[in-house]
């Protein structure tokens, strides 16, 4: 049995149940475990430790790629497994840990774990956690439909605990493209130089010694959750092209563009998906995830190549995706995501970041992850490294949330993530602002002018009044600067 | 006259007065001066310009390297010249302008200008103002004590006009590295690989054709203003070497450590003078500028090789450095901005990143640039470009300001600059928070207990706990969160 899934014999008698390989975790161990936007991550595992947990004390710290599918994190957390998270997460029942403070959650910029585990910035890793297609000969891993941290997990881990996920095709194997940045000091540049380009290996290369449980699974990845384009986010999505439109017109790009980034989510779909029928062709993606978007893109043509870390697709999609997996193949390169999100490559190739924001203020600076200012979200994933080194960086949001409730433009970001140095062009649904060249006090009419909500612009436009008779180079009224969020809080809506 | 500065006979007549030279400026126009942190700016042409405006009405965009010297950046202001001005300034006149909204300051990464510039973000330049020290055969320019963005000007410029400094000894040749970055999409890596490598030429390339004018001056740099060592910066750096010591028992570096770069200014510059002496040998700089310290360290021995974008020196240093040019030209390379500062030879290097903070906050967030979090001071300068990409990024401040009126740790910075995912550690003369894979709730009583001054713990402790009451990843009283500031603002202290 297995014997196409685990091609090096002598592997057959790590071969274990779930509930076996569970016993190798000790209180206060660092796990690694593979996923990333809900795609390829480990499903044995997770309910094993949830399990163990029931009956003696069990507390880990938890590094995967980004989020996992599944309910994974929300189980685990509930059962009072996290002692700490990092560097991504995306689940309800996990966040209400981490907002009481009952789990320590570390925010990181996505392509930094690595980097910082390399470095031994962080504890090592006790245990990697792994789901892959097969082990090979050589006993090499080719992971699913994500890479993530996995490489980094495989190479740096005392132990390795293989899931086999007998749901991923075989067909996946050719789909990976695994390199590691080498020590410092002495590491040579990465040669990537374009989206396309494979510079590594098709599967993850680990000491088959360290291989200490080879668990079996069936379970398909959990489904994306974005929502369906709308009226609001198709009106982004024009403004959008709209724009990039005129950078082809100024000649500062070809029809080709450059290469485009996405967050996940609904709004940033929605946005590639409107460039199907755009004038755009042999257009290419350099992300860290690919949705249902890109593949449509890719089947539309105008969409050549796409590079990322995950794929994470609706059923429907998924079952085509597999359906025509040998196609794909050739124009789909799966990265680790220190590779899909390095600044290094980012800058190099000129990327066009399109990521969501929570909040913007009327200077540019965005909130990416804090509701409110204190609440976790999701995290800042990628969106720092692609904003901070591309070419162009935009952020998109819906100019109102909870039924108007609460503007997205506020006059101060109660939390920021990404400063006005790194945002380009802030967009809604009711306009696009492009921010470059300009000063603080020249953005701030653009912004409110063109992104803000209709409802909240009188308001926008006297607290700029007001802060420009104060002076700076920034202007604000500090005690009102965040009266808006307080108004929210003890009222449900942020107009006066 | 001037053979051995004009080696190439042809360009003999374009020789002018700055006065002459001074009416190819057109009303509107964008300029590209040479200068960075005082060094390399030119001398004459900023008073030739502040002459003709009073004449006649001329408002310009001027775009530099970063701060000029010989108070051209005031003088300019004052006569109304600047209409816009980026990426960087430390001029006290200048400063007013822009805080009172009557220049427009782009406040940029260092690393980010000739980017925006070559992907025409920027509008293009019409007249370039370099210093240079000679102008070869072929018409290439070799700088002075700065490279800033003047190789990426003389690239794009319609116009250029050199001033050629008397003052600079021809022996500065073969101090420079002249490389810049190919065009997007189609860019190969860079190929810098260690701080001492030469990848370029030793002057920059020009279209000859393209030489408006050539003045010339005899004018020095203005001295470099940092003030000497005192018991709180040599607090500060004991702390800094005392956990470098610590990085390097833990294995996660040799006793060469990595390249250290260190921002320009007072408390940075006595870090790197503590060095003198440490246990730390065969160090190397990877940095944007040179002060003093790094000079006495070459000279101690401990720090073998220098790269940076500028030199800028006391008096006395500066004598010693003309004096021993040779045998410093051997130690020392000086970079295009964007090379010294760039994210993909930062982050391969691992660079131990040294920036000073005007204030952080008690999760770990550092404003560099807003005093009060409105009014401008410098600017983000190369802070953002080396703490982003680092292996280590240390941010140092005086743990309060104005007679203890001003704490530098608040609950709240601001104004945002680097965010809780770009700062590893803070430093103040009370001692060193080490932040790496800390969450923002295990963050705060790191830093209130080790950074903060004594006289602002209990402060801070009551706000971090009342907050911790709201709950949420990173806890806030909104309400209260920048109560410090306005209290100083009405009484002169933060003390409530």
């Amino acid at each position: 049995m297995y014997q196409d899934r685990i091609r090096r014999p002598a592997l057959m008698d790590k071969v274990m149940s779930a509930q076996q390989a569970a016993l190798l975790f000790k209180d206060g161990m660092t796990v690694g475990m593979s996923g990333f936007t809900r795609a390829g991550d480990a499903k044995a595992m997770p309910l094993a430790l949830v399990e163990r947990a029931r009956h003696e004390p069990l507390r880990l710290t938890l590094i995967t790629g980004a989020s996992l599918g599944n309910d994974s994190d929300g189980l685990m957390a509930e059962a009072g497994l996290l002692a700490r998270r990092l560097p991504f997460q995306a689940d309800a029942a996990l966040r209400r840990k981490i907002n009481a403070g009952e789990v320590m959650f570390i925010d990181q910029h996505l392509s930094e774990t690595a980097e910082q585990l390399r470095s031994h910035s962080l504890a090592p890793i006790d245990i990697a956690v792994i789901e892959a297609t097969a082990i090979t000969e050589d006993g090499f891993l080719v992971p699913t439909m994500s890479v993530g941290n996995s490489a980094n997990f495989a190479q740096q881990a005392r132990q390795i605990i293989i899931e086999i996920n007998l749901s991923a095709p075989l067909a996946l194997e050719g789909l990976h493209d695994i390199f590691i940045p080498g020590e410092r000091p002495g590491r040579a540049p990465i040669p990537l130089v374009s989206p396309e380009q494979r510079i590594g290996t098709t599967a993850i290369a680990i000491d088959p010694a360290r291989i200490a449980a080879i668990v079996i699974t069936d379970s398909p990845d959990s489904p994306s959750n974005v929502l369906p384009p709308d009226s609001e986010t198709e009106a982004i999505a024009s403004h959008v092209i709209a724009f990039l439109e005129s950078e082809v017109s100024a000649g500062r790009m070809t029809p080709a563009l450059l290469p485009l980034q996405a967050g996940i989510g609904t709004i940033a779909n929605a946005v590639l998906h409107g460039l199907i029928g755009s004038p755009f062709s042999n257009m290419t993606m350099f992300s860290e995830v690919l949705q249902d978007s890109a593949i449509e893109l890719l089947d539309s043509g105008q969409l050549i190549q796409a590079s990322a870390s995950s794929i994470t697709l609706s059923p429907t999609m998924h079952e085509k995706f597999m359906r025509d997996i040998d196609s794909y193949r050739a124009k789909i390169v799966l990265r680790p995501q220190e590779i899909s999100n390095h600044p290094e490559i980012v800058r190099r190739l000129g990327v066009i970041a399109l990521n969501t924001a929570l909040e913007c203020d009327i200077y540019g600076n965005v909130n990416s992850t804090h509701v409110g200012g204190t609440h976790m979200m999701n995290g800042i994933g990628g969106s720092g490294d692609f904003a901070r080194n591309g070419q162009l960086s935009l952020f998109v949001s819906k100019s109102v949330a909870k039924a108007g409730g609460i503007s997205s433009v506020v006059p101060m970001v109660a939390h920021v993530d990404h400063t006005e140095h790194d945002v380009d062009v802030l967009v809604t649904e009711w306009g696009l602002a492009d921010l470059r060249g300009l000063a603080p006090r020249e953005r701030a009419p653009l912004i409110i002018e063109r992104c803000a909500h209709p409802d909240y612009r009188t308001q926008l436009r006297a607290y700029f009044e007001q802060a420009c008779l104060r002076g700076g180079q920034t202007p604000h009224v500090l005690e009102a600067a965040l009266s808006w969020h307080v108004r929210y809080r003890d009222g449900q809506s942020m107009l006066s």
